[in-house]
C-alpha cells in the first residue's frame, strides 16, 4: 500500500531525495564515511554547506544585501533570536495571526516593546485581518508577520507595506510560492515542512540590519556570529543541512519554484475545491486567506473526525490529525507532497462521506 | 582499502548503527516513512526519544535527582544557556584549561562575574592544574571545568572536590569512562563525538538547580522549558536523537560504559606506549593529563606533520590533522573507533617513521 504522510511538519520528504541520502549514507562519494561523520571543516563537507546556501540564494533570487544563515533552535528559537539581535529596547508591530505568531510576540517583550497591530484570534484566527485595519505605530524596529498559520490553515495572499522592515516567520511557507526577497528586512523558517528535516532553521537578513546588534548577546545567539563565520562558527547540524542542499537541488530539478508554486496551487486547488462541493466537510477558513500549505477541514462532529483520521490512516493517509490545540483535520500538503497523494485523499473522504 | 575516520567530531559512528540507520533510512517499522518524515509528536517518534533518555539514563546510572534533556545548538549554546540559567548576577569559579573552556567563561561573562581558578595556558594548556593549587572563591554558583580538552587533549582523571556544583562540558569525553553522576551538578555535552551525530546537545541537570532559572531568560534558552515538555516543547532535532538512540542502544549491547572504558582505556595506551617508545614522534602532553579521547602528537617537523596527515589519508587514516589553532598531528578515538583503527594507525606511523 501507497503510504502519503500528511504531518505538519516533520513532513514527508522527497522519495528521490530520501532514496539518494540512503545509497550514500554510508559511503559518502567513495569516502568510507557517511555525510553525518565528516568533519563539518572538511574538503568533503564545506561543499555541501556551501551548495546549500547557493541553492537557496538562486532559488528565491536573494540579492547580496542579504546573508543566508543556519541556525538551530528552530523558529522557536528565532521568536527571541530576532528581539534579541534587532529590537533593542525599541518597539516593533507583530501580527497576531495564530499561535506561533502569539508566541514570536512573547518572546519579543522580553526585550523591548510589542504592539500588536491586528489580530483575529477573537474568531479563532480564521483569517488574516485587512491591512487597512492595522493599527501600526510609527518608527517601529520591524514589523513581525506569520506568513502562513500551520495551525490554523491560513496564508498571506500579498503582504503589508510599511516603513518599518517586515520580518516574516515563513517556517510552514517557504519556497512554496515566489516571493520577492527584498520586500523583507529578514525572513525566518524551521526546515522541518519544506526544506528538510528538523534541526535547523533558515535565516535570510538584510546585512544591513546586523548593524543593530549588540555586543552583550551571547556569541551564539547574534546572527553576526553566523554571518562571519558561514554558518560554522561552532559545528553546524550537518546532516540536517546536507538534506537541506539535496533538497534543493531537487526543487532546481523540478525548474525552481515557480514550478513548484503552479503543483501546490493545483493540489491545493483540488481540495478546497472538493471541499467547496460538499457540505459534509467544512473549513472554518475564510476563502480569501486559505492556506495552500496547510488545509484544515471538519468532518460533522469530533467522533467522525476521530474516526475519519483512524480510518484514513489504515488506508496510508497518515497524520491528517488537526493540531493539538484546535482539533479536527488537517491534510499538509507541502512541497514534497505529490499529487497523487491528494488525489488519494480526496478519494477516500468521498467514500467516507458516503459511509458515514 | 578500509577507511578509518579519527576525526575530532563530527566523528566516526559504530558501523553496525549506521547500518542499521541506513536500512531503514526509508522506511521506519514499516510505516513508508523515514524516522526524519515522521511527526515529533506521532506514536513512531516519541517511543524514540524517550529511548534515547531511558538509554543515557541507564548507561550513566542517573536517579531521578537529574534532568536529562536534548537542546540544540551545541557545548557553544551551553556556554551562555549554562550562564543565564545559573550564574544570575552570581560568581562562578571556571578552569582554564583549554580554548572551549576559556569561551565558555566569554559567554559568562555577560551574566555574571567570572573568576578564573587555575589556567595552564602558558604552558599551552599542556596539563591539568592540580587542584591544590586551584583559587576557588567561596560561594560561587558553580564551578566550571572541561573535562576533556579536544584541542589540547587533556583530560581530567579525577574531579575536583568543592561546595558549589561541579559542572562539566563532557562533549569529547561523555560516556567513554565510567563517572559518578552524583558528583556533579550539570553535564553537557555536544553529541557529534561520542553520542551521534551533530545537532543535539545532551544536558543533565540537579533537578534543584532548575529553581535558579529567572523568568526573563527566554524560553527556548530556559532549561525548565525543556524539563517541563520532555525537550519537546517545540521540534526537536529528531533525526540526531534517533540516532544517538541507536549509539545508546549498541553502547548497552556492548556491555555498558563499563566495558567500552576497558575497551577505550586499551586504544589509548597503544597509542602513547607507541609515542614513548620513539623519539620521532612526540607528544607536548603532560604525562598525568593525557587524554585518551583526542591523542595530539607532532613529528620533527611542521613539514613532515603536513606530509603524515596527507599520506595517512592516502592510506585511508583521515582527519588526522591537529585542531586549526594548535597544529600538529591529533588523532581522535572516541567510543566508535575500533582497536583495529588504532592498530592500523601504529603500523602506519612506524612505516612513516623508517621512511622519513
Amino acid at each position: 500500500m501507497a503510504v502519503y504522510n500528511f504531518s505538519a511538519g516533520p513532513a514527508v520528504l522527497p522519495k528521490k531525495v530520501m532514496e539518494r541520502a540512503q545509497a550514500e549514507f554510508c559511503n559518502y562519494k567513495d569516502s568510507g564515511c557517511g555525510v553525518m561523520e565528516l568533519s563539518h571543516r572538511g574538503k568533503l563537507y564545506e561543499p555541501i554547506i556551501q551548495r546549500a546556501e547557493a541553492n537557496v540564494r538562486e532559488l528565491m533570487n536573494i540579492s547580496d544585501d542579504y546573508a543566508v544563515l543556519f541556525v538551530q533552535g528552530g523558529a522557536s528559537m528565532q521568536f527571541a533570536m530576532l528581539a534579541m539581535n534587532l529590537l533593542n529596547g525599541g518597539t516593533a508591530n507583530y501580527a497576531d495571526t495564530g499561535v506561533w505568531g502569539a508566541k514570536a510576540a512573547k518572546e519579543a517583550k522580553l526585550f523591548g516593546n510589542v504592539n500588536i497591530c491586528c489580530s483575529s484570534k477573537e474568531s479563532k484566527y480564521d483569517h488574516i485581518p485587512a491591512f487597512d485595519t492595522w493599527n501600526l505605530v510609527d518608527n517601529a524596529a520591524y514589523l513581525h508577520i506569520t506568513s502562513n498559520n500551520t495551525v490554523a490553515g491560513t496564508q498571506y495572499r500579498t503582504f503589508p507595506k510599511t516603513d518599518a522592515p517586515l520580518i516574516s516567520d515563513m517556517s510552514s511557507d517557504i519556497m512554496s510560492r515566489v516571493i520577492n526577497v527584498n520586500d523583507f528586512g529578514m525572513i525566518y523558517a524551521g526546515a522541518q515542512k519544506n526544506l528538510g528535516p528538523s534541526g535547523v532553521a533558515l535565516v535570510i537578513i538584510r546585512k544591513d540590519l546586523m548593524e543593530r546588534v549588540q555586543p552583550n548577546v551571547p556569541t551564539m545567539l547574534r546572527y553576526t556570529t553566523y554571518f562571519e563565520n558561514g554558518s560554522m562558527f561552532n559545528t553546524p547540524p550537518t546532516y540536517s543541512v546536507y538534506m537541506l542542499a539535496l533538497v534543493t537541488d531537487y526543487f532546481k530539478e523540478l525548474g525552481g519554484i515557480a514550478a513548484i508554486e503552479k503543483i501546490n496551487e493545483k493540489k491545493a486547488a483540488m481540495l478546497y475545491d472538493y471541499l467547496d462541493s460538499t457540505s459534509f466537510y467544512n473549513t472554518p477558513v475564510q476563502k480569501d486567506s486559505r492556506s495552500l500549505m496547510n488545509v484544515v477541514f471538519r468532518t460533522p462532529s469530533d467522533e467522525l473526525d476521530a474516526k475519519f483520521v483512524a480510518e484514513a490512516r489504515a488506508n496510508g493517509l497518515t497524520d491528517l490529525k488537526g493540531h493539538r490545540l484546535v482539533g479536527g483535520c488537517r491534510a499538509s500538503i507541502y512541497n514534497a507532497m505529490p499529487v497523487e497523494g491528494v488525489e488519494a485523499l480526496i478519494k477516500f473522504m468521498k467514500e467516507f462521506e458516503a459511509a458515514n
